[in-house]
């Protein structure tokens, strides 16, 4: 267990959206409500807490806009089975260390946004053996099942982990430092260190990317979700580099990947010495937003996310890649001008 | 399951070492003796199978000539728990398609000879469903425990698995595809299509690379194992620039790694679509050792391996990279010509 790293905690917090004033990452559609368990993760440093809900996989899911019987029995069984087993089993290994597991899945191919395949693998191995000790012996079949075929698993995990890092380092006077982007399909607000809990907000951009079968560019609704908390934490987007093979899944190329990461070192304050990037030499993953930089290089900080259908019910139809709209640094680099002026 | 891809059975079928007569590989050291059960790799496509023992971890091992009481211990553990337990789950399966889940390990960093990091946690992650429905329940918990910290597990079925494609290219007359690299600790010796049974030696290379602590060069047996098959299926040395973090385990840097794979290109007669490198835009792995190639360029093949102590008892005490000798591809090539004049 590292001391100064961020640990899956278990216990019975409920916060309710809106996430960010919860310290919450949730669903990028529907809500997180009173009756649904959530992740808690502690940053051991800070000693603050993020929370998010549990991730059901892609497609017709609650968070991309999907509500049919099927997807309410799915998030029952969750809160009844599945939380309680992974809650028990977390408990039991005294937390999970997320710095290293994400630290490892980043040495494996993932970036923690859009691809967690090797993170879910591993946060599966790890947890397995106390699983087996705390489960229900006639649940732990499902459960096992479940972790076996969700490869998005840890994706909600990696968000609350970014949010408890960001959110240590927010409200220094002055900084320039953006500790959240987000957006709910209409707008797309960042929030920065220095400039309290104003949100500086622009319209929603649309993601271009893949299609999941059927689906097209007309069916797509702008920007949403409150994932794009790992790219302001030096994930996702940010550490595409790391995580070639998702181009599959958001289109582009590998090289497009590692040009992604290459940029973004031209608007971060610094880079993570815990999260490296083998195919850049181990050069740690670019990291902190700075509304100065972004403004004065005119790089928009680059995201790769998934796609909702614009119509509420059907879920999610593809990934592709969006830049967060540059109106907002400069509102909140006008904002940062007056509060030091 | 792949109907032209490599499944792993589970059978009751026990070879004896020599090997590779068996179509079986094993340990660098030791034996597989008739007691110690065996993975069963089934080549669904021309319909032979292949064989390999278990993998027991790192440092004191059988396979790297440790043989102390708890190793044997262990070697009674995985002959009357795990092995039965997997056994059990793989049947239930209807068997793992080992050609996907190397595939998708060469996307997650692993090339499937000393980084298994990946394939191990995809394998576990795959069988715990079965598992925990055939295995004894008082004995889950150390199935699962031995799982999640053995991260080369999956090491020997990929021999296997290599075994399995390389002895179906086995015996074409006039072929100078090479079937088979393997060594003793003494010799280094290869395996030729169109050469039959015959092994063309040459002195074992001491292996270049990083030691454990407390280990140096003076410690070092010659290059030994089985493993080398990897590479002769165009995985392992030759997969490198899939698996840049590997580095850290056998030395240089992930810029060698690519350098590795590119090099092999030119001693390979096909590629693997199969298997692709998504650090070099997908490109399929190089595979098929070509007898004449590595003699017209004089490009040894490279393999990434174990570095055992060169006293029996003592285990693994380092990891590296080592070239196959010269001499055996210019004795095999000279012998070809005999056969063809």
């Amino acid at each position: 267990m590292s001391k100064s790293g961020e640990k899956l905690a278990a216990s019975g917090e409920i916060k309710f959206a809106p996430c960010h004033e919860y310290s919450a990452v949730g669903p990028m559609s529907g809500i997180i409500s009173a009756s649904m368990p959530v992740f808690v993760v502690e940053n051991e440093t800070a000693g603050n807490r993020a929370y998010s809900n549990f991730n059901e996989g892609l497609g017709k899911v609650l968070r991309f806009g999907a509500n049919s019987p099927e997807i309410i029995e799915r998030l029952r069984w969750i809160r009844d089975v599945l939380a309680p087993a992974l809650r028990n089993a977390i408990l039991a290994c005294g937390g999970v260390d997320l710095k290293t597991l994400t630290a490892k899945a980043l040495q494996m191919g993932d970036e923690c946004h859009n691809r967690n395949l090797a993170a879910t693998s591993l946060l599966t191995r790890t947890l397995m053996p106390a699983l087996v000790k705390t489960c229900p012996p006639n649940k732990l079949e499902e459960v096992a099942s479940f972790l076996a075929k969700n490869d998005h698993f840890y994706l909600n995990i990696s968000m609350a982990a970014c949010k408890a890092i960001l959110d240590a380092a927010h409200g220094i006077p002055g900084s320039t430092l953006v500790t959240a982007m987000a957006r709910n399909g209409v707008e797309f607000g960042i929030r920065v260190s220095g400039l309290g809990n104003e949100w500086f907000t622009a319209p929603a951009p649309y993601v271009k990317g893949l299609y999941f079968p059927g689906y097209n560019d007309e069916d797509a609704n702008p920007d949403l979700g409150d994932s794009a908390i790992t790219e302001t934490c030096g994930l996702g987007g940010f550490a595409m580099a790391a995580a070639p093979a998702i181009v599959q899944f958001v289109g582009g190329t590998p090289q497009d990947a590692l040009n992604y990461t290459l940029e973004m070192y031209n608007i971060t304050l610094t880079s993570n010495p815990a999260y490296t990037i083998p195919n850049l030499g181990f050069r740690p993953t670019p990291t902190g937003i700075d509304v100065l930089k972004v403004v004065e290089t005119g790089i928009n900080p680059i995201i790769n996310t998934g796609i909702a259908h614009r119509e509420a019910g059907v879920g999610q139809i593809g990934a592709g890649l969006v830049r967060a709209p540059m109106e907002c640094f400069v509102a909140a680099l006008h904002r940062l001008a007056e509060t030091i002026s």
